[in-house]
């Protein structure tokens, strides 16, 4: 079944990097996921400043979906995920605002985030840890061609679940 | 076969807390490894005080093995791999001064960083990444326990044999 809406989604969403004044707005769809603690490895209790630092400042370059009225839907990062002799993979973070989860979103940035990491001479993508509960990510990258290279067993403390499994994914990418 | 250099060296060799005045000695074992490029994924340009940073202020602790007349023969560092919900894995890199290999000196580092580990609230131990020409490295790691989740395709860019594979090896403490 053609999914309508989802492609008019895609078509009025454009992905472009992330300015100054659009940081407001991708703080607001940010903050609920870090605070929630389920997806990410980054203290629940983190501080608008350190994610700024962490999502946008330390990274390579930070982009977010924008839709036709200029709204923010989602964000991602791209960075080297090691330096010197592992500087040619990188790291992204993606994130979706709850109200547009569905709309094909993730995988716009997901596509995005590919042709901008080989236009910038990355070699392969790393995801460091893709939490197991979290299914719909590893359906989506999986989707996208990632491999899940390994299992961690009981690297990630969900604040529900306890300690779940994290999975290595990794994508070598047309260069 | 019983090596009894090798015992007498673990039984003089003291393995303690790094102290500022450790410091020279130190980084006269780093650097030559970090110059090489072939192990680690920093550049091989890295200066005194970047290698002072990640190597003993961001860890946890850091620490050096040290030879009965005080000479330092190792180091190794122990820090959380991930913030927050992924603070519980640790990380650990070890070096060896290149003159006192085969002594069994990274053995006895290994198993002292499990136990500082277990000691400190960690419940697994994770290596990012473990470059598959250091097969000596490898072979260790698997002595002492770690399994080897995950192979990332050319992660690492060794000077001399271009992209080569690396390991993730992991291990789960006794808690």
């Amino acid at each position: 079944m053609i999914d309508m809406a989802s492609i008019a989604a895609k078509r009025m969403t454009e992905i472009r990097l992330l300015q100054r004044r659009d940081w407001p707005a991708t703080w607001a769809i940010i903050e609920p996921v870090f605070r929630a603690g389920e997806t990410y490895a980054f203290p629940p209790d983190i501080s608008e400043e350190e994610t700024y630092e962490i999502w946008v400042e330390k990274p390579t370059a930070t982009f977010v979906a924008v839709s036709g009225n200029g709204e923010v839907l989602g964000t991602y990062y791209i960075k080297p995920n090691q330096p010197g002799p592992g500087s040619h993979v990188c790291n992204c973070g993606y994130i979706v605002a709850e109200r547009a989860r569905g709309r094909g979103i993730a995988s716009g940035m997901c596509e995005h985030s590919q042709r901008e990491a080989a236009a910038r001479g990355f070699r392969a993508m790393q995801y460091n840890l893709v939490v197991a509960t979290n299914e719909s990510a590893v359906r989506l990258w999986q989707h996208h061609g990632f491999e899940t290279v390994g299992t961690l067993a009981g690297a990630f403390r969900h604040p529900r679940e306890g300690f779940v499994d994290a999975f290595l994914m990794y994508k070598q990418l047309a260069t």
